[in-house]
């Protein structure tokens, strides 16, 4: 049969649906490429994973969730290119973003183009431009506002759009933190209206509900409020060493803060302006009232205040399932980026996790592709984080699985047949149901199923087929039933 | 509030949650960036597309028809990686593969351990290999190979996984053929089971009888019968040009066909042990016969006709719903690949287009990672065709949208509070419905509902709050009920 190896076939437009294109090597070149591929165990980049099928269906669930909420609060899926042009991506996420940017190689002769100076001196970071046309998407929002700017003439504003797909960050692998990952994100552009803010912690709380999560806190904060500190320290360029000190109060208390604080060079006439923060408890109305006085003399910092009390004093009276709101005054996230209100969620207490999503308002989120006085405001849920704490708390249910409900017994080509018979039936009646390909060992076969975890096996010999029946055995229980076809399916529909 | 551009955030590892990394660049930097990518309207790379709201809904409709499907027979969803080590994809698809594989070029200073010598040279080809250790992956079909071998001591064989998920080539771009494009493959390894085939053969039955296209074709041969073939005419270099030719017999006729034959050089006494195939027409049952007799001089022709005999014996006693199988010798698809079956499928003959599908018997899958003996077979749907091909019939329900049922006309603040207070109890009965987030003219807001396509507006007056009703307007009769929130949910919910 080696004939065959050398024959040369049309390669047609066919072939892209399922394709293995034919190799034109001469053969001894197939022979050490095999060989060579051989020799090492093969594995896949560090950073990224495979999934299981078992995997597969927890990931599924936790995002069939997150969609049908996302569409219930009138969000409509989009999706963009893997890659980008280099230029739409470039320059957007600072310099330390650019480095972690994978970047793809031009096809063809990509020297031909490279620049000869930056070739000749070695510099990679310089020559990347000239041989590099492409890059991985690094975000979801980026690739958003660039849609948002491109499609303008089609879409119809306000748009509420929502997006789950995988990013790619070239960043030191480590615990939780992957070089291929799903951002799920939802986003409201043309609006204004402080509702969207209220509607978007409405969907975080309707989500983990959904995942039978209790005990998340949504924490809030708002730009302007951050603003307004830095305005009544009198300190701007102190804003992050004030916030990260403050966020310490827990571990190291008040006399600790104020310490770490005038070593960062904070004068004490500035902490003691903002004296109330430092016993920033109560309820949110008690925050936000300490809040306004504090911010007094702060224009920005009052607005901020208005914001928050419209979007707290909403939330609450229109009331939350499981999560919890809550104002903090530290959370700053991405700050040169949000405008507004400040999001971000943290686990159950008893899960030593980090944030589980986050989100806020940008007042100008397609500026940088020229479409002025377009806000925006956006969540995002962070998928392998729920993931790993829906498996911590033991929440996914036991039917999050995509196996088959039972397997066939396979004895031979004419109880094969018979058993497909019903397979077809049971099969068109939305019933997963498979039949074991080979008539091997029985026991080999009942093995199968209970690695598979599939936990009924239908049992077809000469004598069911003789009274037309069929046994279908509970591979828990080990109870059997000998049922004709319409109760056997009544009994899979009913498993 | 300039100031807070220049503040220095701790960018933790929250970020990674909803990212937009402040930038550290220095202000002019920033705003030299701007303006770079303001002056050029922002375009995606050739070959990609992004899809619209309304796209997506269609694509998830197929996806999940075609996914429901993989399910009820036994399939269970693996994921892989977008990229892969490069030696695990080069050398795979052929000289012209390799070409096409996008590489990733390697992060960090890359020139550095980069190749003196090619460098020199400048031999784009030879140098990708020091510059660049990843790929994106070509098709499903290797990485799922990788996977098997990878994952051997995990896999409970035979393993029937599906994977849908993009893949990447840097072919031309052009009508129908992308950059970026899905792969839907459900394939079985470790079973040689012919049932398999047959089952194959019904799984493209009932996604394509549950899109409601009737009239597909799902095409059968055996790469056993060309091998037949190819020993009968004693001129097995000349295969290739001999099915070329043979299938132009409808157009072209015997005369015609053998004419070409023997200018490719093939003897006119070959074509004459041939000659039934020019009159290759009747049922899959003669058609079978036929080869039999035509390839009684061939080991392996025989054996490719009793695989074939078993495969649509079986597949027609158990019987199709709307698809049509139908032999065609002619079929070779990736040849030095598939070793049993091969199957394409045809859409229905009203549309012109190529095939929808396509598959085959692979007796050694993971040969090529160093696993010996896992026979595979599988199949793969043409997401991009069977779309075009359902737009076109007019198949996509009405109902395939991802728009809200109702959107809520917004007055006013107090007016709003009362519709959301209504919305949070219609949502939490599964209905998609949204509030316009501003209290803009009334009209505006209908033209919004009216070009979302969304169905029913909800009004929510003074009148309505005092009388505690809800005026729902149906935006194509126009007709308005006065109801309560009772009412209004079974409305909406039997919308």
């Amino acid at each position: 049969m080696q004939f065959v190896n050398r024959i040369i076939l049309k390669i047609g437009y066919l072939q892209r649906i399922r394709i293995w294109s034919f190799s034109i090597l001469p053969k001894s070149e197939n022979l050490k490429s095999n060989t060579h591929t051989m020799a090492s165990k093969p594995s896949i980049p560090k950073g990224t994973r495979d999934f299981s099928p078992a995997e597969v269906a927890k990931r599924q669930y936790i995002i069939q969730i997150i969609k049908s909420n996302f569409e219930k609060f009138g969000f409509q899926p989009i999706e963009t290119p893997s890659f980008e042009n280099s230029e739409t991506l470039m320059g957007k996420y600072g310099e330390e973003g650019d480095r972690l940017i994978f970047k793809i190689l031009n096809s063809g002769d990509y020297l031909a183009k490279a620049n000869a100076a930056h070739l000749e001196s070695k510099e990679s970071t310089k020559l990347t431009s000239s041989i590099s046309e492409k890059a991985l998407r690094y975000d979801l929002t980026v690739p958003f506002a660039r849609y948002v700017v491109q499609h303008q003439n089609e879409i119809e504003f306000p748009f509420k759009r929502y997006q789950i797909q995988p990013v790619w960050r070239a960043d030191r692998p480590q615990k939780g933190r992957f070089r291929e990952f799903f951002q799920c994100d939802a986003d409201v552009v043309g609006s204004k209206s402080l509702w969207q803010e209220v509607e978007l912690v409405q969907l975080y709380d309707a989500v983990f509900t959904d995942l039978g999560l209790s005990g998340v806190t949504i924490k809030i904060n708002n730009r302007k409020i951050l603003s307004g500190i830095a305005e009544v320290i009198g300190a701007s360029d102190k804003l992050i060493d004030f916030t990260v000190a403050l966020d310490k109060l827990d571990k190291i208390g008040e006399g600790g803060v104020k310490k770490e604080m005038m070593e960062k060079g904070i004068a004490a006439e500035a902490i003691a302006k903002v004296q109330p923060l430092f016993n920033f408890t109560g309820t949110i109305v008690e925050k936000i009232e300490k809040l306004s006085v504090l911010l007094s003399e702060s224009e920005e910092g009052l607005k901020g205040v208005e914001e928050l009390r419209f979007i707290c004093d909403n939330v609450m009276k229109l009331g939350l399932n499981n999560a919890v709101l809550d104002l903090d005054v530290t959370l700053a996230r991405g700050l040169n980026y949000y405008t507004g209100a400040i999001f971000e969620v943290a686990p159950p207490k008893s899960v030593s996790m980090g944030s589980i999503g986050g989100g806020g308002r940008y007042d100008d989120l397609t500026g940088i592709f020229g479409l002025k006085n377009m806000s925006g405001v956006g969540i995002s849920f962070g998928l392998d984080r729920i993931y790993l704490v829906v498996e911590e708390l033991n929440l996914f249910p036991e039917t999050v699985s995509a196996t088959s409900q039972a397997l066939f017994i396979n004895y031979g080509e004419t109880e094969a047949f018979y058993g497909l018979q019903a397979i077809q039936k049971l099969r068109a009646a939305g019933i997963k149901v498979e039949l074991y390909p080979d008539a091997v060992k029985v026991a080999k076969q009942f093995q199968h199923a209970d690695k598979r975890r599939i936990p009924f096996a239908v049992i077809v010999g000469p004598d069911e087929m003789t009274s037309n029946t069929f046994l279908l055995k509970n591979l828990i229980s080990g109870e059997q039933l000998s049922l004709n076809f319409e109760s056997l399916k009544e009994a899979l529909l009913g498993s």
